[in-house]
């Protein structure tokens, strides 16, 4: 009810008489109901109403148990979303709704229907409750946090001449899974040799072999919340061009680190990743940005880049990545999920560097 | 190619210009370019002019690999995304275009910047297309169905007193991961006990009791192609009441599976199990539709139920799965993956139906 009421008063202030959306993952923000049913439901949340959960047959017993807080309203079998909606924005007379996330249809029948209503579109507000994680959530993360050390730890182990990426991909996965992670927060990366120069290179059917650079970028799910971890591991004796490569990147990603705390411009943490790297000449290689919030999403706001103008707050949780890529050669990337206090960052994945 | 001109073809009859979209899985289809990185990527079709792929400096080389008959248009570090489309339209005096999928900010700045140019949502199009499968989608689709098979068959394996439903999963995704899948083409259901009463149960940590029901509802990844399998295995010696809706449910799955074939309306098919139930006086139980396609997404044209009006070509590929779910008790559902030829139905899945 909290969060709730965190929206309303935003809403409150901007005028707003209510807010709509189908997005999974805000509907469980606000309601604690997980669909898993891929099924389209609508939550409505009016200014000075108690929210609304609109859903279809098969959704319905499971989100009156979960979602306490709604009025769960079953469509019926015939799916007549459209027209319940528009039911209840007449009923509750709202004239300004904002919305983050609406199908294409639905959107254009709505705008088409009601004339004057005012359906803005604005997934900022949403976004901005939701870097704020409360204790509940942060607990969540932890258990993710735990889940997923054991991931990177079993694929680290993996790692040796003669598997396949895949088959590393499945050690990690498992040894996530059979404790308790709800899958995977996202495609497990397993980039090896040349292939780890792609920052998203997924898993091939390569074999390693020796001397390859190899990431592994993975992450638990936990009651629906992310955590996000990269390892770069360096099969058999290191190269001096790859040694000063993975320094680099541990020294940037270590440096950045220090940074970490409410206060900080997150341009400004990327920063100074960037000049570790520079001295290194290494930072042209460094082609994307420094981190990215993680929550339900596992990107989400606050964005770490140099274009960002985004300050961390309290309670923020981001990914600290430096990485270089070399096309033709391969790469480094070094990730932890971090928690932002007052003073300081605390590293919430804590696997060996390798 | 042969894709692409098939929907020029369409286009051209419907006097469109061009197909917009940034759906990554109908990208894939008409480039044979995946994207790996969540970036956001766009694909124009021009009726009379090549197709072109905006893509992110991060998926630009991998995007240059793979999409061979696309120009590969990098929208650069700050992605001006927005504007190259823009452009592009401009360029090709593009008037009206379909499209399938835009988010929500590029298709309200779309139709705000192009009051000339006619943006018509309408995935039909493509939806229509991707039903009839060509033999390269059909070899990857057999593979995730071999995949699935092994898949199925260690989590009925794994089914025992004292595992916990996610321990399950866990058996059944490493056993498709090891052998090459791309994860898993959905949430993996391991539904037991009075669990197995929501057809989309996901997994708890309930655990395993004798007795129990327990739905297995999973499916492989093959090059991008999904299967679609469900098992129910009764733990123990069955009662009476399991058995009966046990035989019914297989009975519904048998006789719906004698009339697939090309020229039958779904909603007839669906119909046949119904009946079957209705004679164990099951059918109120059965409160889903019969079927769906299944190819690059786990859900996609045709609909197998009492309310569709379409009817089955050579070619497709569809999921029988008659399911009958008694809440406070249980349920049981089979399922497998159907490729549709001119006289008759075949299973792609084999696993033993227990």
């Amino acid at each position: 009810m909290k969060r709730i009421n965190k929206l309303k008063t935003v809403l409150e202030k901007g005028e707003i008489d209510g807010y709509l959306t189908m997005n999974v993952k805000n509907i469980y923000y606000f309601t604690e109901y997980m669909d898993i049913s891929n099924a389209h439901l609508n939550l409505i949340i009016p200014v000075d109403n108690s929210p609304i959960l609109l859903t279809p047959p098969l959704s319905y017993v499971a989100a009156s148990e979960d979602a306490k807080e709604c009025h769960i309203k079953n469509i019926g079998a015939q799916g007549k979303f459209f027209e319940n909606i528009v039911k209840e924005i007449r009923e509750l007379k709202m004239k300004k709704i904002v919305f983050d996330a609406l199908t294409m249809s639905l959107y254009l029948k709505l705008v088409k229907e009601m004339k004057n209503t005012h359906f803005n579109y604005d997934p900022s507000i949403v976004a901005k409750l939701r870097r704020k994680k409360d204790n509940k959530e942060l607990g969540y993360i932890r258990k993710a946090a735990a889940l997923t050390d054991k991931g990177v730890e079993a694929g680290l182990e993996a790692v040796k001449p003669g598997i396949h990426e895949y088959e590393i991909a499945a050690e990690i996965e498992y040894a996530m899974r059979i404790r308790g992670s709800k899958g995977t927060a996202f495609e497990t990366v397993v980039a090896s040799g040349p292939r780890s120069a792609y920052p998203h290179g997924v898993c091939s059917d390569r074999i390693i072999r020796k001397g390859d650079l190899v990431i592994l970028d993975l992450g638990a799910i936990y009651s629906g919340y992310c955590c996000d971890i990269t390892r770069t591991k360096i099969v058999g004796n290191p190269s001096s061009k790859q040694l000063r490569m993975f320094n680099a990147v541990k020294k940037a990603h270590e440096e950045a680190f220090k940074t970490l705390r409410a206060g900080i411009k997150t341009r400004d943490v990327d920063a100074v990743a960037r000049t570790v790297l520079a001295k290194e000449k290494l930072d042209k290689f460094f082609i994307h940005g420094l981190g990215h919030g993680i929550g339900l999403e596992i990107h989400e706001a606050p964005t770490l880049s140099s274009r960002s103008n985004e300050t961390l707050e309290v309670r923020n949780v981001v990914s600290n990545e430096p990485g270089i890529y070399i096309q033709g050669f391969g790469g480094v990337r070094i990730e932890d999920t971090v928690l932002i206090h007052k003073n300081c960052g605390e590293n919430l994945t804590k696997a060996t560097y390798h």
